[in-house]
């Protein structure tokens, strides 16, 4: 039989990151490539202690159906601490908890974005939210991102140019592939933009508790006066992505059309996850958690920034980074990179190429993205003196 | 802010069953609506005993990213199990492993449907897979369900006034809502039906274990020769719904699809839960489990059933069942069927009305759903008892 796909899913393709962990999963090469957490990230012996006692304690509620809108108390408790710690939400908001932030990318389109509509996207930008973009048939367009976050003067004109906009997605924290962090000027800019142009924002902060360096800056969400930012948290980076549990807080409309988007899909999000999520948020000191996984994350980014220093300077630059997974890397002019990152698979150290994270992947791109929570010390040393040998040969 | 949402999700509502619900939260209000596995048919201890050992043994695994696809021992366990027991799936089949069931409607529905491509249903069907299929702009057509399945002539009307047809969405094993089991013939047929015009299966089979007397029937997809039948299977009502495991086992292009899909969505199933399915599948003894469920279930079925002859005939008629966890009750002519729910939520016993599960819900029905899965047996007799008063004072 002749298979004949939806309009919106014809041209998708897996993600180029997932054809590039077919090579990661060689033992002999070094994945650069990847954005898992540390294994010494997860507090493995809280979580242990609350799941028996979960399975002690309320064995049916963890089995049985929950609601779609999620565990009421984790729902409460998130809203309150996000209010008190961040200000972020108000009274016209709600919040839903979510699969994973990823569902929040595709249950936003979903409610929101017709085919064909347009959703401006930092270039580059985080590969998974491209594609739930493009699984609706969405129109990316990308605004360059630079060293204090997004080109608020080309996002002007690209909001002029698409006067069928929903909303500028843009990751202002640590920005995955980026590492930049968006200026507070250019956060009230962007929202200020928003406004003027009535489109909504999605602001996706999976890292945000996650600076190393650098002074806290605001949510964008925090300038939300008129209810037109949808903000996306997650649990993913900060207790674990196995267990796939997130947030959306947004106006209470957008929450109930979302809503009704995951009753259809994946009716709630699974009820042991939640219930850990609570447990652990409230009767663990999850601040103390926090700053643990900063001081294994600085250690590890001042490292590998160290080592591409040492090994790979001054041909390759990158920019230094106050926070998040991941370091962009820059190769000199005329070096080609989607050559320089195939040679490196053969030097047995596997990065991402940067057109990987544009609108349009057959763009050209003279970066590539690496990762270093994943990585032991040695493989992140070993991986990025390779990165360096091979660019010396040029 | 006004919000302008999708034309897809623009006309989306909560489901009616949920709105119930809100009535059915009242404590004093017996609950007949859900659709809830016993709480005493979940296997606790064994998956208690289960979690304890994956965080003793492999607690990275249990918190760490996962892959798209599934688990591989889970997914190689399905496939061999499934093959070897009902003999389902091929060489040229692939399975993938969602968060439920429902997701398995949302995916097939947004890797291979247009908005305004027509979905043939059961009339009545199942109310959430209805909900997928209209947040894509689906246009659903019924096809009414008699004591042997659906109506066949009428099936092939419908696939000849709708040449924009992409799939026949069939639940054959104990239908929800109606209960009903399509014969052998019927099978038969509609495979035919669907190869003479062209079009897929979507075959939804969560009850398939769940058989309390009568034989066997063997799935559509046995049939499947030329690759044209989605099969969708299940955990949440033999193992636990609470933990969102189910698969789909589908012709290797449309499994690729859905898994791009999924990779835009949640981007891979709770790990934790998946681990737990594949230890108590492989290491307990998941056929006396089965068994043990079909002897709570059969108990549970025929108690509903004769208190429905006690309290009830001969106003209401019911279906007789061979399995599932819903009865469909019939209103005798002249009687106005929505006034009659909303007189039985006066009289503390709480059903879903017959529209609710229409391809279009403004459509008159003279049918309700009960289900005897969730309640306790005092309120079955109580709920049962109350729907008989109710009718005989008509």
């Amino acid at each position: 039989m002749e298979y004949k796909f939806s309009d919106r899913t014809n041209n998708l393709k897996p993600s180029a990151i997932r054809e590039i962990f077919k090579y990661a999963a060689d033992p002999t090469v070094v994945s650069l490539s990847a954005g898992n957490p540390s294994p010494d990230a997860f507090p493995i012996k809280e979580l242990e202690e609350i799941s028996a006692r979960l399975f002690k304690e309320n064995p049916i509620a963890l089995l049985q159906y929950s609601v779609t809108e999620g565990y009421a108390p984790l729902r409460a408790h998130i809203k309150e601490y996000m209010k008190s710690k961040y200000d972020i939400g108000s009274d016209s908001d709600d919040i839903l908890i979510t699969t994973g932030a990823q569902q929040i990318m595709d249950f936003a389109t979903k409610s929101l974005v017709n085919e064909g509509e347009v959703i401006i996207t930092e270039a580059p930008s985080f590969i998974g939210s491209l594609n739930s973009f493009r699984a609706y048939n969405a129109k990316l367009v990308g605004v360059p991102v630079e060293s204090d976050g997004m080109n608020t003067e080309l996002l002007e004109k690209a909001l002029k140019e698409n006067p069928n906009t929903k909303f500028i997605y843009t990751i202002p924290n640590f920005q995955n592939p980026s590492g930049v962090t968006m200026s507070l000027e250019k956060r009230k800019k962007v929202y200020e933009l928003a406004k003027k142009y009535d489109v909504l924002i999605l602001e996706d902060n999976p890292y945000g508790d996650l600076r190393y360096s650098g002074e806290f800056l605001p949510a964008i969400k925090t300038l939300d006066t008129d209810g037109r930012v949808i903000y996306a948290g997650s649990f993913s980076k900060v207790i674990s992505p196995g267990i796939r549990v997130a947030y959306v807080i947004a106006p209470a409309p957008i929450i109930q059309k979302m809503t009704v988007c995951k009753q259809g899909s994946d009716v709630h999000t699974n009820i042991w996850s939640q219930m850990l999520c609570y447990e652990y948020l409230t009767k663990y000191d999850f601040e103390a958690h926090l700053e643990r996984l900063r001081t294994i994350y600085r250690k590890k980014a001042q490292f590998a920034m160290d080592l591409l220093d040492k090994y790979c300077a001054p041909e390759i630059t990158y920019n230094k980074i106050d926070g998040g997974l991941f370091i962009w890397c820059t190769l000199p002019e005329g070096v080609d990179m989607p050559e320089f990152v195939r040679k490196a698979i053969d030097n047995k150290v596997c990065v991402v190429p940067g057109n990987a994270f544009l609108t349009d992947e057959n763009e050209s791109s003279d970066g590539f993205r690496i990762n270093f929570s994943t990585p032991t010390d040695e493989q992140l040393e070993k991986g990025i003196k390779a990165l360096g040998d091979l660019i010396k040969s040029y």
